[in-house]
C-alpha cells in the first residue's frame, strides 16, 4: 500500500534530541501543519474540535527493529516495539494527539507537539470523548509516564 | 512512502453495514489480530497493557472524498473529511482503540473493535495516560456521540 503525504509538520523541533519525551514532560510549544492546496477542503468543519489525531511519517527512521530501549526507560531491558512509541517500528508511522488552536485556510496552529519540523503529515483525524479510555493499565511503563490532562 | 502490513483482523463483521458505529453504540464483541510470524517479537511486554491503539488499512475504501456524510450525522450537511473517520480520506489508514484481553504467540485478542474481518493492520501501540485527554470540544460531533470508558 503507498501512502503520500497530506500536509507537513512546521515545529520548533529540528532534531530527534531537542523533542521532549511526551511520556515524561509537559508539551506546550506551538506548531503547524500546512496541508496541501488540494487538501485544504478536507479541514472544514474540524476548528471546532478542541483535539486532533495527526498520523505521520516518522521520515527520520530508516530501519526497524523488533525490540527497542526506550529513553523512558531505565531498566536496561529491550521492549517489543509494539509495546513503545519508538520510531524504528515497521510502517515507521507515529501518532500524536494535539491540542487545536485555529485554523488559517491550509495551516492548522496545534499545541503539545512532539514531531520534528518537516514531517511528513498523512492523515488528520478529530478526538473524541470515545478516544479517552480510563483507567488504563500500561505496563513496563508504569511509573516511567506522567498523565497530562 | 510504502507500508506492509504486520497482521490481520479477525472479526464478526463481515460487511460494513454490520459494524456498530463506534461513535453511537457499545462496541463489545471479540476479535483477533493475528501478526505475521516475522513480527511477532515486536508484541513482547505488550501483554502488561489493557489497551492498545490499532492502525490499520481500510481495505474496502476504494475512493478519496474531501468531504463526506458521516452516518451519525443527521443534519444532511457535508463534513471534512479530516473532521470525520470517514474511511474515504486520503490514505486510507484507520485508528481503533481496543481492549487487550491476551497474546497468545502471535495472537492478539481484542474486545471493542470496529473492523471488518480480513483489515490489514499497519501498526499495533500501547495505549497511554497520556492518550487521554479531557475535557475535549467536539464540533459537529456534540450530542451526537456516545461518550465510553
Amino acid at each position: 500500500m503507498e501512502v503520500h503525504p497530506i500536509g507537513t509538520v512546521r515545529s520548533p523541533y529540528t532534531s530527534t534530541g531537542s523533542i521532549p519525551l511526551c511520556a515524561s514532560e509537559k508539551l506546550d510549544e506551538e506548531a503547524t501543519v500546512q496541508v496541501l492546496p488540494e487538501c485544504v477542503e478536507g479541514l472544514a468543519d474540524l476548528d471546532g474540535f478542541s483535539h486532533v489525531i495527526l498520523l505521520v511519517h516518522m521520515h527520520k527512521a530508516t530501519t526497524t527493529k523488533l525490540t527497542v530501549h526506550p529513553p523512558v526507560d531505565d531498566s536496561g531491558m529491550a521492549r517489543g516495539v509494539f509495546a513503545t512509541r519508538s520510531p524504528l517500528r515497521p510502517n515507521h508511522i507515529g501518532l500524536s494527539i494535539v491540542e487545536l488552536v485555529r485554523i488559517e485556510g491550509g495551516e492548522m496552529h496545534v499545541r503539545g507537539i512532539d514531531l520534528l519540523d518537516g514531517t511528513p503529515v498523512l492523515d488528520i483525524k478529530p478526538y473524541t470523548p470515545y478516544d479517552a479510555r480510563s483507567p488504563v493499565v500500561i505496563g513496563w511503563l508504569e511509573g516511567r509516564a506522567a498523565p497530562q490532562g
